[in-house]
């Protein structure tokens, strides 16, 4: 069975959205994807895309996606980010994940980049070990934090 | 003492990378920092910013700085990173710090902008609690993975 990798175009973001969607179910938080394929258009497409996404195929299907972005440390400069890492339920072990995530990997080395770093649950042992047997770290210590929509707008108009 | 916020320009980099280089130095990590001044100004100026400074100056000394960007959420879409508030350790206790921060939360705003990101050391309980003061929340559960610059270029050369 084999595996097609491939740069996302805009007539993926449907299958794109459905990935977003199928992950966030699994994670009971289906009702906090807000993003539309419309958004998913505008932003990851044109002049400046705030995202770049790999595709994995298998027969013609879109089974998996990679979704990254730059950001930027201010130790080591331009850095990688992976928001998403998503392979369809139904095609989990083949090899789908891997193949992605060493795309991002090798997307990153050709330009240099000093860092990709991304996020993971906790409790997700077999990601971890997987990430750790490829020579990525867990950074201990350090806790992300949100400051999200309704607390935005309340603490803006209380200042 | 009044405090002046404003963007940063070119001329302000020297003085990004001393404030950059202290926080460094007191987590005793001075030598993790890699950037250099050229390195800002070619990458935080231009037509494609990598990121976003503002300056916090007592008295016309540049004091504290932040340091942000854009990020992509596959659930909010646009969201903005907070890398770096840094206020230097001789004007600590002014304010300094919670006008940039707040600096910041006024301009993801005006952006419509539904997250606002960065991550905190798990046994910084001031910040924390300064942090939840202001209605963000500790995001339970993930942990950060980088993958550093030596063990990318041994991964990709391995695959």
């Amino acid at each position: 069975m084999e595996i097609l990798l491939r740069e996302g175009k805009k007539s993926d973001m449907p299958s794109v959205l459905e990935l977003i969607k199928e992950l966030a179910t699994f994670e009971n938080e289906e009702d906090a994807v807000e993003v539309s394929v419309e958004e998913l258009l505008r932003d990851g497409f044109g002049e400046r895309p705030s995202f770049k996404v790999f595709i994995g195929e298998i027969e013609g299907k879109i089974v998996g996606m990679a979704l990254f972005y730059e950001r930027y440390s201010t130790w080591k400069g331009k850095s990688i980010h992976l928001e998403d890492l998503i392979v369809s339920d139904a095609y989990r072990g083949r090899g789908v994940g891997k193949a992605l995530y060493t795309k991002v990997m090798e997307y990153a080395h050709q330009r240099n980049i000093k860092r990709v770093s991304w996020e993971v649950l906790d409790w997700n042992q077999v990601a971890i070990d997987f990430y750790e047997s490829t020579g990525a770290h867990i950074v201990e210590g350090w806790q992300v934090v949100h400051m999200n929509e309704a607390s935005l707008n309340k603490f803006v108009s209380n200042t």
